[in-house]
């Protein structure tokens, strides 16, 4: 097997433990049945996991590595421990060309500093963006980048940003020319900062690039389904991410207070289970997992901490497609007929 | 009466026209007896219009204005207009001393553009902000300062919001010292732009204002209710309360389809109706109407476009606890007893 269709897992990252991993992963290759995975982190606990497992196993290699990265460890001091944990081991297969991409269910900012120090950005990028999947009401979910990688971002990062996202789009949607919007406060031409304005002057003007620039829009607008991708700095983004799940899970918890509030309520409740269940089945976050370090000379997607087998496999699916896409070199080519555009 | 008991109301602006603004000032009327109004607009339609409130008319005088702004005038041009439309009449009578505030459903930008101009902003105020009252899990609403007037803000106008924000919660929502937090992308204290991290230290150090400065919060916490004001810069303040708007709907939506989706759906929905209404009646906007311009010699309450007759009686509701507790000489106050700390 090839680099190509082999996928490094930290199999001991994440709050939910060895064994919701390898049945994630072991899901995932029932969906995507050419990929094998080097399962890494304590080598005796994985290979007694495996027992579970049949197809899976043979379809891995298990990468020992003694240590693990903890939930709430600063990046600064986990860097430092890189070469022993399952996290650092499992990027750095990706560095050697053991592995076309890696995933991990652990602890984001040292995930995120571990592949900036071992992968290096690619040439020509500035910095490497963080990018997820937000559930719509369109037919795909929303892409949406920079999601907390850069506090504050010049007119360069954010176009870089979009074409970073488009070919993202096109890779984990599935879409031709998604469309691509940066995230303002007003719609107008004359609306909000002169590096957001100035971004969208020269995304106008990208014309031959797969992707359709759809001007600004607003964070009410997000999750309407009218555009694929969404570009804004890493401030904004998380700030909109984060008030985007706060809002949801509020809205779910006033309903559930109204659903507990009379004995008539109970019963509706319980009559019309299908619906919210339907509901929570849409805005469930395994169902929307797999964010991105895009920019990189490697792919890591980050699934969340909290995932289930059916997260876990479906932040595999991210990083099978994006392998079978060759997304870094996809980033690369975009990249330079934008410059060649523009020049 | 003094001005001090009277409101000045944009009786034409708004998207649900004249008898609305009657109905809700009349609402409001009822419920602050104290109060009376100055009803600003086509002086024919008003009287016409209070004919059918007997109990506005005793407390409220006409002051016509032939002109109004349009919902999609620029600011740029609505202001060249501003002595002849009722909103700006209304603001121009809050200048003049006539009243102690003044309510308009109009056009924000306008209403922003006018009152600055018009009012000015108060000696050691480096620039005025808009606030909100959001819906929670607490006990009261969340006051959210700035939500888009200053699209970059400095650690001076960061700590300028914050005392005006406090100032405004204790009128607002009857808190002794309400519990103030910026608004960040993580809560530990190196997160966050330089801005916001002086802006953090600056009102740790100020022990002695009647208000608890709680530290950073993220977007996922806004509703929790464990704090009473969010201080932001305008940009992703208007990006947080348009996501938090557009996912409460995007949720409501999701709901509704899911309902719809089979019989048995449907009629659980019937049945638990009371629940859903107790929803719908939490999240509507009318229900925390009046937002509003801090920092300007006088005050101005912005009333959603949209509003109904509660939503108006709301918005009056703030203006006369305002007037009430003469809100701007006690933000004068605070920021005096903040500069003496800090100096």
């Amino acid at each position: 097997m090839t680099s190509s269709s082999r996928i490094a897992i930290d199999a001991m990252g994440g709050d939910e433990g060895l064994a919701v991993m390898l049945a994630g992963v072991a899901q995932a290759r029932r969906r995507f049945p050419a990929m094998e995975f080097l399962l890494v982190g304590d080598e005796a606990a994985i290979r007694e996991g495996l027992k579970n497992h049949p197809n899976l196993t043979a379809a891995s290699e298990v990468v020992h590595a003694p240590e693990v990265v903890a939930g709430n460890e600063k990046p600064s001091q986990a860097i430092r421990r890189a070469k022993t944990t399952s996290m650092g081991v499992a990027i750095d297969l990706v560095k050697q060309g053991r592995a076309g991409a890696a995933v991990s269910s652990g602890n984001t900012g040292a995930l995120m500093a571990m592949a900036k120090l071992s992968l290096r950005t690619m040439p020509g990028i500035d910095r490497p963006a963080l990018a997820a999947l937000l559930p719509s009401l369109g037919d795909n979910d929303l892409v949406m980048l920079d999601l907390g990688a850069n506090t504050e971002c010049d007119t360069r990062n954010l176009v870089q940003f979009a074409v970073m996202g488009a070919a993202y789009a096109r890779t984990a949607l599935d879409l031709q020319a998604p469309r691509v919007s940066l995230l303002n406060i007003g719609t107008e031409d004359q609306k909000g900062t002169d590096q957001i304005r100035e971004a969208a002057n020269q995304l106008r003007t990208a014309l031959h690039l797969p992707m359709q620039f759809s001007g600004f829009i607003e964070g009410d607008r997000l999750s309407r389904g009218e555009v694929d991708v969404v570009v804004c700095d890493g401030f904004s983004g998380n700030i909109a991410l984060k008030t985007a799940e706060g809002t949801a899970r509020f809205v779910a918890d006033l309903l559930k207070q109204a659903f507990r509030s009379s004995a008539r309520s109970k019963i509706g409740f319980l009559i019309s289970r299908p619906a919210t269940d339907l509901l929570r089945n849409h805005l469930d976050p395994n169902n929307h997992n797999g964010a991105v370090f895009l920019g990189l000379n490697g792919l890591v997607v980050k699934s969340h901490g909290g995932a289930n087998e059916i997260g876990v496999a479906n932040a595999c699916g991210v990083a099978a497609k994006m392998v079978r896409d060759d997304l870094t070199r996809r980033i690369t080519e975009d990249l330079a007929n934008f410059e060649a555009e523009a020049a």
